[in-house]
């Protein structure tokens, strides 16, 4: 794992989370995970290309995706993952992937995202392939967690 | 719905599977897709960047990934859905995109694409953002289908 791929990750989803919810986070300790996802919540999900290639899973629970989308609505309440608030989820996804890739390029080092899907089921498992998973996980108040898993390989 | 942004998928795919599997699935009616991937059975998943920006979802039953697992794996029967039938159909997906990538850069247009993640779950509901979806389904002899959803924004 090198520090230098993971960083801006970090540094990008404490900046766009802190500017467009207004929450503060903590990062916990970030690991390499060997398992894939496996989960009932809500999973955003969003390919990498360039330099780094492979994709970032953005998992959290359907209450914590509840609570920020209402943040990301000005308080708005928020009581169903219906297709405005999976749209903001994936909106504030999307900020911080573009956050990221920008925090890359500044560094010289290109990447390219994709758009991003959102994702609900029972029982996922997701099973990345070619690739080492990074976990970082973001800890907000009242003991929920967003997680970050990224998968890559470098070319 | 551009026919120069399908066709490479079409071809691709038709072309792997024959070579692969030995299968022959026919093309089904290509649609425009307004509703977003709901189900239970295997997903992969792969991102596109480039001129064309987007993902790709390929989904089938499970039963049709354990034949195709059994065909590329010369016939050995494949009954469970492990690590290995699913590095298979990850790897069969895989074939069909980097052909697909290959037959877009012969026609000037270049795309670059993630590593393929494997998905299965219930209740599965995925919702793409900011882009329009192309179903392309492969319809196998005994009634079983393969769908390419194609997920894109053209740049």
């Amino acid at each position: 794992m090198k520090v230098e791929y993971i960083n801006p990750f970090i540094e990008a989803s404490l900046e766009v989370i802190s500017q467009t919810t207004n929450m503060k986070p903590t990062i916990g300790k970030v690991f390499v995970k060997n398992n894939s996802y496996n989960g009932d919540g809500v999973v955003i999900f969003i390919g990498l290309t360039g330099k780094i290639n492979g994709n970032v899973v953005l998992s959290l629970s359907k209450n914590l995706a509840l609570n920020i989308a209402s943040a990301m609505m000005g308080g708005m309440p928020v009581i169903e993952l219906d297709e405005i608030s999976k749209s903001a989820i994936a909106e504030l996804a999307n900020m911080i992937l573009g956050n990221t890739a920008s925090i890359f390029y500044k560094n010289g080092i290109g990447i390219d995202i994709t758009p991003p899907t959102v994702l609900t089921g029972e029982n996922i498992n997701l099973t990345p392939t070619k690739s080492v998973t990074v976990c970082i996980p973001l800890n907000f108040q009242g003991g929920e967690s967003l997680e970050i898993d990224v998968s890559y390989q470098e070319n």
